[in-house]
């Protein structure tokens, strides 16, 4: 049954592992069939190149395998807290990109700081919270999802113009009309982290002492592109 | 018409395309017929293994579509604006390279701090200021266009011998005499900007500390290149 | 003798090239037969892309050479010490890889700043201290691995659930069940420092004076999603 | 004339273009025959894919050009120089790699700060001091060389031992006993400047802050490896 769904979500978890950002079999995707109820995703510890079709599991929102014969990926207790609570979500995805889990782990919401986070997140992307003793005990995936969703009421964040979280200590979720979307959002995630991270290493550092002296610049630019410019010819 | 600048725009935006310098559909090169008064552009929204000559928009200086189906680039009018602006220039290329765009967000010019900058520009590549909450509100792109003329025009700047600018909170543009010489300092002033980076988060940072010591650097080196080497032989 | 064990340790150095973790002849893997008491580890000094299973070389438990017309690998001593003392380890790799040195270079135990470190270490990865100037005069390579075992009998560690040490001014040693698992620890050892460093880096970094004003965050979110959108339609 | 060497040093450059380190048409490596006195090197501007061995240029020691339709490198005289002083070098490589460019950027030496480092450079890699006023306006390039000579006559640097330097507000050249040897080097060099730089910016960050908590940790791990361990099977 969900053929295109299926088909969907394999291309999703494919496109990821292209993107670099899930090493090892690290990272997951699922969509979802909002009239049937029914969510596709990521079978567990199966290596990408080994995927198919097939191998994608169905789960209804409550988390019954309804088809499939391997174990759906260990976040799905996540990824289904996310679908009952946010209703605009079609896709999900989860990855340890790089730059993304270092604002993660350094407990930093991603701050906007230009154009291109502007283009594609409504604000600085959220912080979920690092969990309690208790919550990780006892159903700890579940508890993920419900910490992400906390966030977001406690936030009154818009999940469709929101389609990210950071969870404290862990990394990123990204979200979107489908599974193909919220794997773009995850590149874009990593992309926006990875310029935050280098603008705010940069923030304040005065540059006047490192400057090369006039003379030696001027000859540079001079011997490629003053009268009689003889580099590079 | 114009088959020769339209086939030359295409493969501008195809070489940035492979720079990796622009993710996503980020980013787009145009060029200049400055007889004709007619700028060949990248089209809205085109994922770039689909772009082709015939979708190459034509416009006039005005931002007058004069050939071509699809939307001319959203940021045509900042492209315009330069032209117009700037008489030397033939070709315009707007990226979100990375290293350059940690510069725009930490609102810092980019400082010339080695010879390989000074090679391409003539001194440091200058930020251009923020917009204001009116210019924003209102012909948002076109003023993106004027405030990057306006810091030339006040720090009494050659566009043919500072071929760059940083938008700060966005992102470089670059030109230069046609569209693929934009490309390449888009490519040089992204190696140019990561060096600085470094550069600057190096500054000062005394190593003693952290030298290993002497025996063990000798005992390294000499058990390759010493009398006796038995290390890799 | 031992075909099997050889071939596991050829495609073991393979997959270590192929990570790119070991540049030029740097690094190495070895995996060792309990049962024969033999480890078979890279001959010194042959470029990966020339080894075959003929070149790797046969070693007893205490470093006779019995089989193989090569030189084992110069850190052979160092995996015979892991070997004897650690009896659950059945194969070993030696990098150099950049981020895990950095840590190893900066005198640095990698601490576990989140879920993706928690998932394969328990607890934060050792460091194992420098050498003394006897300890590097005399018996060097064994010391290395005497330095490590120490590390891991005083701070009371399981070498089963730390399959990894830094080396302090040197770099990581990472081991598992075989010598597959050994490199596939090398390879998520570099993940997790390299997103350490980054959290580390970012630590304490107030975003507030960098970000955008919410105008031109909004404008920029808005032309792409908002009514009336019209940026890459 | 100089077959041999005309293709060692074809196959040099077209070694460092691959390795990625000099981007554009930076860089360049010669070769030298001592028993001739005659330098083949890699002609001015000529990108890397166009490069083949009747376009290495042949000079003599004094820089005057005894075989070749081009013009030999702009570098020219700062190879002679060096060829000149230390008899021991076969081979000599020029790049702008990014890492070691930092530091000549930040005026630094290059620290030796582990064993990587120590087995190809027999201490800190020097920094040769900024040209003057003087030095730059003219010949320029012979005196870039000048100050490198300076460098290790003052420093009391054996060139066998120390095949690489750093020129403050430039970047590296390095040089083997051959012209292969001299690109190997440049790459380590650009290899030992990246994790020297990570471990001078992790120096001194203490990390207990930001641990996850054990309770978190021991989830994790245990979730994959503990007794009921149910996370990617």
């Amino acid at each position: 049954m969900l053929e295109e769904l299926k088909a969907a979500v394999l291309e999703a978890n494919l496109a990821l592992h292209r993107s670099g950002l899930a090493p090892e079999t690290w990272g997951n995707v699922s969509g979802v069939d909002r009239d049937k109820a029914v969510v596709a995703i990521k079978p567990s510890g199966v290596p990408y190149p080994e995927l198919t079709a097939e191998k994608i599991v169905l789960v209804d929102l409550e988390g019954k395998v309804v088809e499939g014969d391997l174990n759906p990926s260990s976040d799905t207790e996540t990824h289904l807290e996310i679908y009952r609570a946010f209703e605009s979500v079609g896709g999900i995805t989860h990855t340890h990109s790089p730059a993304a889990t270092a604002f993660a782990q350094a407990r930093l919401p991603l701050p906007c700081l230009g154009t291109t986070h502007a283009d594609h997140f409504d604000g600085p992307v959220p912080l979920a919270r690092l969990l309690t003793a208790d919550e990780t005990a006892e159903d700890y995936e579940r508890n993920v999802g419900r910490v992400i969703v906390e966030t977001f009421v406690r936030g009154k964040l818009d999940p469709a113009r929101m389609p990210a979280v950071l969870c404290a200590g862990h990394g990123p979720f990204t979200w979107g009309k489908d599974a193909a979307e919220s794997v773009k959002n995850a590149r874009v995630l990593e992309l926006c982290a990875a310029m935050a991270r280098d603008a705010l290493l940069l923030e304040a550092r005065a540059a006047a002492g490192l400057e090369i002296p006039t003379y030696l610049r001027r000859k540079h630019f001079d011997r490629k592109h003053g009268p009689g410019a003889y580099y590079g010819q």
